[in-house]
């Protein structure tokens, strides 16, 4: 008989993804849709039924021993209550966990994304063998989730972790939250790319000018960066400076074992090590500067292998 | 038989108390005399020593399970050594719990002094009932402990909730620490008093003109607030203002059912509740804007009443 397997489900804001996975972390065919974005709640969750019913069907005769489901949030993972997901319409404190158990027959775990990602980089990726650590994603926004003492930290209704909403500078640009001179607001891929386009539209020099044909994107500056342009080495050193900044509190206020950086942003964590290392030496206190700053390593499937994590341990399986 | 008790002990930079403590958190006579500065760990062990020992005697025939020892740091909980004591010569690495423990024959908890608190006010203080909060203690520095999902977050070396380091303002004043716009940079007593003297000196108009033969303190602007001078109410709202934004980080951070302030400028607390609410309101995130920011309960015995907490607890003793 085949070893007991989980599916494990991540709902975005554009695409929804299953597959089976294993207690080693190992994930099977990922199958992927379109979030019908418009459809609201009953829509998504046909949707999330249907997929769970084509993985099962594939999976045969191997027992499923429930569903990990990793999603946008903010959401409560004790209730298994969606707040709101800001890029999908009409969600509204719906009860996403008990929708999906009663549909599929199958036990849920539901987890926002961030965290399930923590967790898969703590399991299978970048954190194996420690007990705390830190994890940021930086792309659109900042999220992240933190391990600490060997647990996923929670708190008040499953809402800690939100590292990308700390205040960096308080008179700073306005954050999509609200808030003035988040992290996010200041070193988010988004923030990255109204940088660049402010500094092309004042007319700086840089290669990054002849794309006029869609908005530069933060990919363009690590792109341009990498080839020398003065102007992308610039806005990255900026970059660095921010992440630096933000890590420096990470340390402080979580002391973990590793920062781990995620996230498209990060895929230029190379040409930005230096600079973020800088910030650490000059602004942390001496006990937590050894502390390394490292690449995530499972990239888009982190928040599928902690989706599955959830689910076995939910199930009671001890995992490797 | 009396139930059995613990010694709870607090080293601080300039006293050393100790006292006989209960499981119900109630502390005995508490015995206080000057910390050895200048004397280094061995003259100061010796004072511990001794302090213990007058107050086993005068317990007489109570069983004492162990002693709960709070101390100011940076130290690590976990090996019982105590980095560094800023305010106290000679302090490097000091095995301290383990020359407690040796000199008295009793099992000894060393944890740092704002965890102690943090603990204390948990168990039998503003924190009570909660599984999730964040103490705060504003006073020559910034101070801080946090409790989450029921448990002390502690992380690598123990060194998590250094609160009073993130940094709110990368080119702000310079800490204690060496980074640049902490959160205790901006906000602590001293800060304040920094700023006042300052307000001061450039002629500013205030009843506190006429302090002329010291440095005019926190608690002089929070006493002329109350008297409603002009330049202590504005003072206490930038005050507030701080505070609010630090508050809103923690939020975001940890997700604690609780905000406890403590420490010398938390006592104008009431006079600037109104200011951080008001912060909380404009930058929070929605689900976080409801947590309580409340004021400590047990002022300066906190930290002993959370040691004999922990003296409890690796003892094997239930809590109520």
């Amino acid at each position: 008989m085949t070893a007991p397997q989980v599916i494990a489900v991540d709902l975005g804001g554009t695409s929804l993804r299953a597959t089976l996975a294993g207690p080693d972390g190992r994930l099977g065919q990922i199958r992927r849709i379109r979030t019908d974005a418009r459809g609201g709640p009953d829509k998504v969750v046909a949707q999330i039924v249907e997929l769970v019913a084509d993985v099962r069907a594939a999976a045969g005769s191997t027992p499923i021993l429930g569903i990990g489901l990793s999603s946008t949030g903010p959401l409560d993972p004790f209730t298994g209550t969606v707040f709101t997901l800001p890029t999908l319409d009409g969600w509204n404190n719906v009860p996403l966990r008990d929708l999906v158990a009663e549909r599929t027959g199958l036990p849920v775990t539901l987890e926002n994304d961030a965290i399930s990602a923590a967790v898969g980089e703590w399991r299978f990726g970048a954190g194996r063998g420690v007990q705390s650590l830190a994890y940021v994603t930086v792309s659109t926004g900042i999220g992240g989730g933190v391990i600490v003492d060997g647990r996923i930290m929670h708190g008040r209704m499953g809402m800690a972790g939100h590292v990308g909403h700390m205040t960096l500078l308080p008179d700073g640009p306005r954050c999509g939250c609200g808030n003035h001179g988040c992290w996010e607001a200041l070193a988010s891929g988004t923030a990255l790319g109204r940088i660049v386009r402010e500094r092309l539209a004042a007319g700086a020099a840089s290669s990054m000018q002849s794309i006029t044909d869609r908005p530069v994107t933060a990919e363009d500056v690590a792109l341009a960066a990498r080839a020398g342009d003065p102007l992308g080495t610039e806005i990255l050193a900026g970059e660095a400076r921010w992440l630096g900044i933000g890590v420096v509190s990470l340390l402080h206020l979580f002391s973990p074992e590793r920062v781990i950086m995620g996230g498209g942003v990060s895929s230029a964590l190379d040409l930005m090590a230096g600079g973020i290392a800088a910030e650490i030496q000059a602004r942390a206190m001496a006990p937590f500067r050894a502390v390394p700053v490292v690449p995530a390593a499972l990239g888009g499937d982190a928040g599928l292998a902690g989706a599955a994590t959830l689910a076995f341990a939910a199930a009671g399986t001890k995992l490797p």
